[in-house]
């Protein structure tokens, strides 16, 4: 299934898309897209619902986060190796783990907006996983049990805030730098989520291409790694990490400026796009 | 106010302390403590409450996180100057912002447990602030007015697992590092938040000795700051950096170990007391 929250933002409804593209309702199914819904249960018994008798919905609605609920938004450093390489990092022997805000999560076509001064904004097109089942101590071979399902995520980065201290979560956490959906795409539709082509265009330019296949850990590794130290929930959200092309691999470096367009997306997980903006806010 | 949640883990209830000390219940008051009751607005309400009519709660319960719904659990790292020279850390221009994980989150007594393999757990008494209004772009002169209250927080750390990477999350995100309470108590209650001495024992023996005085940055210095480049929501904790005495600031370093008992606590805001054990599971 390819789950989806429709609407204004935060009174989003659920809904799903159906084998011809069109969006069509879950209202009276289910009261949303949560923790609750995503067990493997849970999806069970959605899956037995006729899609074609859901009605469909007209117009273009705005999508926001294809679930509510998230506990933890749980980043990965430098999983592709040729990433790495770009950022002149070492390839790390583990996993580097980050978090994102909460409050940087935002629907899939929502603008980027840039902090004020802000002037290394870059993007990083990401498999997201979304944990469908509590998760502690979980070994490998079973790690894959646990997810619900995967999008496509946009760990939108400021670089100088990033690299400004030793803690990279500053320039991960900020508002709007968390898009997420447009579809939680159930596992059971994603046949081998290593091998999932990724991209990413800049102005209709293509800047980041890349395939799961070269991530450093796999989805798997990562879910039992993380699972040792800290109880994944369901509706915890891993941001998997990013093939080549950001913009500070670039050179010159490139980095996000007002009026930006990007479009990303992954095989079968949908795409997104987004307006860069300024930030409209300022100090009180 | 001294809000409290009391009861078994997932089925608090919520009440307060009252001036001679006792645990009076709030059922039939407020439904919960969570983030729509940390407004000014609602706790002024609150406020108007005689406690004398609430009911006294008999024995002696367990302190839940005394607010649900935490959104962000944000760390401020190296936030007084003795405590960055006892690890060896240059005192930073800025601050240096970490995030907890949500699923670190426990009562103020409950166990800290030790991940299997765990070397190097450390202790750090903080104060935390409790976000009581959405903030954003706020100026350090009216920051203050978007607390809600403070709180004791253990920022619970595992050095290894810290400093394994470059990013220090993996070793802060544990399950049952992050112990918080037994109190929220209420700004209003707060007669000068740089002005609070904080210590902590380790089995009975003084380990860290400060006082808020001491900060590098001021808790409306943190609050502007952060809100500067992530909405702050209600029910967002910062804890706000721990003054010297750590385990891995001694020398030799002394980490935890299971058996080990810390008790740690902030005038006026409650103490704490955990018993340090193994985690009890396993890989599956």
């Amino acid at each position: 299934m390819k789950l989806v929250r429709y609407g204004r933002p935060g009174k989003e409804k659920p809904g799903l898309i159906d084998d011809e593209g069109r969006l069509r309702s879950l209202a009276g199914i289910v009261d949303d897209i949560g923790p609750e819904l995503l067990s493997d249960k849970a999806l069970r018994k959605l899956a037995k619902v006729d899609v074609k008798t859901l009605p469909l919905v007209r117009g273009e609605p705005r999508f926001g986060v294809p679930l509510k609920g998230v506990g933890k938004f749980i980043g990965i450093g430098l999983n592709y190796a040729d990433h790495a390489r770009e950022t002149g990092m070492p390839i790390p022997n583990e996993p580097i783990v980050f978090m994102k805000a909460i409050s940087s999560l935002s629907g899939a076509d929502d603008p980027v907006m840039l902090p004020p001064g802000s002037k290394k904004g870059d993007w990083e097109v990401e498999l997201g996983v979304v944990i469908g089942t509590r998760a502690q101590y979980v070994s490998e071979a079973d790690a894959l049990d646990y997810v619900a399902g995967f999008c496509v995520v946009n760990d939108v980065s400021e670089r100088s805030y990033q690299f400004e201290s030793s803690q990279w979560d500053k320039g991960k956490g900020c508002d709007s730098f968390g898009p997420v959906g447009p579809w939680l795409v159930t596992r059971d539709e994603v046949i081998d989520v290593q091998r999932l082509d990724l991209y990413l265009e800049l102005n209709g330019k293509r800047m980041q291409t890349g395939s799961t296949e070269t991530m450093i850990f796999t989805v798997a590794q990562l879910v039992s790694y993380l699972s040792r130290f800290m109880t994944l929930e369901p509706g915890d959200i891993i941001a998997t990490g990013t093939p080549p092309g950001v913009g500070i691999g670039r050179t010159p470096p490139r980095f996000l400026k007002a009026g930006d367009t990007l479009r990303l997306g992954i095989a079968g997980l949908g795409e997104q796009q987004q307006q860069v903006l300024a930030y409209p806010k300022t100090a009180t």
